[in-house]
C-alpha cells in the first residue's frame, strides 16, 4: 500500500468551493500511477514493452466533497490480478483521518502499437486482499433513450499522453451536460465509468444524457460505444 | 520571494509527453495564490473584505518544455504596486537548476458583489525589485481579421470557484484551435494574455484565431471583448 499526499487547488474546485469530481478522479489515477512507479511497472517501465495502462472501469463512492484547501491522502493497493486485469483500491481520508471517498479502479494493459490487450503473466505484483467496502465499478448498459444529446470534436486538450482521450476528460462532458442547479446542492454519492474504446483527436462523439432527479446515466458513441458512466446523488 | 516546488505529473502533458502551456499557466498562478496566502493576502483573506484577486496580464516566456516526471520549482516575488495593480514574477526552474521559464502576472482586485475595480491602498505587500528578464505582458489589440471562428457555451467545468470563466480555460480554447501537426513541434517561446472582461455560466463566445506559421492571435468575444491572446513560437 502506498499514501499518497495532496491539497485541494483553487484549481480543483467548481464555483461551490468543493472539489470537483473530475478533479477527484484525477487524484485517484495519479495515486495509482505513483504506487505503480514505485513498485516498477509504472507506465515508464510498461513503455520499454511497448505497453501502456488502461483504465477499463472506475468506481467512485463519496461520503463528503473535500474543500479547497484541504490536505488529503490516498492510499492504494492492488487488491488482485488474473490474466487481463488487476483490480485497485483508493481510500481517501482528510486531515482528520475520516474518510471523505473511497475507489476502485481496474486497469488492463495494451501494446502501444496494435493497441489490443496484452496478458498480465509477467506482472510482478504483491496483492494485498484488503477490500474497501464499496460495490466494485458496475457494467452499464446503455440506457433505452436519452432526453439529451450533443457533439463533440476530440480537441488537443482531450488527449493525454496516449495520444487518445484522457479519462477524466469523458466524466467532464458528463458534468458539463448535467443541470446546474442541481450540481449547486448535488453531492455525487456514487459514479460509475465503464471506458470500452479508445476515441482519439478530430474524431466527432456524440454525446448522450439521460438525467432524473437523483440519477444520471451518461454515453459516449462514435460508430459503436466508447464510454458509459453513471451517477447517483440523493439531494 | 516564495519557492514553490511541483512534479510534471501525468495530466499535466500532451500527446507529445511535454507539459502543457495550460498545465505551466495553473501552476504559475498556484505559485501566486501560495504566496498571497502565505503572506495574509491570499483568496480567503480577501473574502473577508467581500474582494477577490483577478488576472489581469500575463506573460509567459518558455526555454524548455518541461517533460512528464520532471520536478521543477517556481520561485514567485511581488516586484511592484499601485493603486490597481499588482506585478508578480515567476521563475520556473527544473531539477538542476536551469531556468525553464520565466513568467510575469498582473493582478488586480475587485469587490466579489458589485465586480468593479478595488484600490489596493490598504494591501500590506513588501515588495521586490528585482525584474525577471522578460518583457512586461503587452497590451494587445484585436486583429484586423481572424481566419477560423468557432462558438463556445461557458459550460460548468469552465467556471472556477469565483464563478466566471477561469483564465487558463481560456488558454485551453486558443490551444485546441491551434494547428495539431504544429503543436507536434511547436515550443511557445511567448504567451501574452489579457483578461478584460469576465465571461460567466450559460454565455456563448466566439473564439477567433488567426495563426501564422510563426504566431497566433486569438481573441474571446461576447457583445464586448472578452479576452485577447498572443502567442509567439519559432519552428
Amino acid at each position: 500500500m502506498l499514501t499518497c499526499n495532496y491539497k485541494v487547488h483553487p484549481k480543483d474546485v467548481d464555483f461551490t468551493g468543493r472539489m470537483t469530481t473530475v478533479a477527484l478522479c484525477d487524484y485517484i489515477l495519479q495515486s495509482a500511477g505513483e504506487d505503480a512507479d514505485s513498485r516498477g511497472f509504472g507506465v515508464r517501465d510498461l513503455g520499454k514493452r511497448d505497453a501502456t495502462w488502461v483504465l477499463s472501469r472506475l468506481a467512485v463512492e463519496t461520503e463528503r466533497p473535500l474543500a479547497e484547501h484541504e490536505s488529503f491522502s490516498i492510499a492504494t493497493w492492488v487488491e488482485s490480478l488474473d490474466r487481463i486485469f488487476t483490480t485497485r483500491h483508493h481510500e481517501v481520508r482528510d486531515s482528520d483521518g475520516n474518510v471523505t471517498a473511497r475507489a476502485t479502479t481496474q486497469w488492463s494493459v495494451i501494446n502501444r502499437t496494435t493497441r489490443s490487450l496484452v496478458s498480465l503473466d509477467w506482472l510482478d505484483c504483491a496483492t494485498e486482499p484488503r477490500q474497501i467496502g464499496i460495490e466494485r465499478p458496475r457494467k452499464l448498459r446503455p440506457a433505452a433513450s436519452y432526453s439529451t444529446e450533443e457533439s463533440h470534436r476530440v480537441r488537443y486538450s482531450d488527449i493525454d499522453f496516449n495520444g487518445h482521450t484522457n479519462t477524466t476528460r469523458y466524466i467532464a462532458w458528463m458534468f458539463d451536460m448535467l443541470d446546474i442547479d442541481k450540481l449547486k446542492s448535488r453531492i455525487i454519492r456514487r459514479l460509475d465509468a465503464n471506458f470500452i474504446r479508445e476515441s482519439r483527436y478530430g474524431q466527432t462523439l456524440a454525446l448522450r444524457l439521460d438525467e432524473s432527479d437523483e440519477d444520471a446515466l451518461f454515453a459516449v458513441v462514435s460508430d459503436t460505444t466508447v464510454m458509459l458512466a453513471g451517477i447517483s446523488s440523493p439531494f
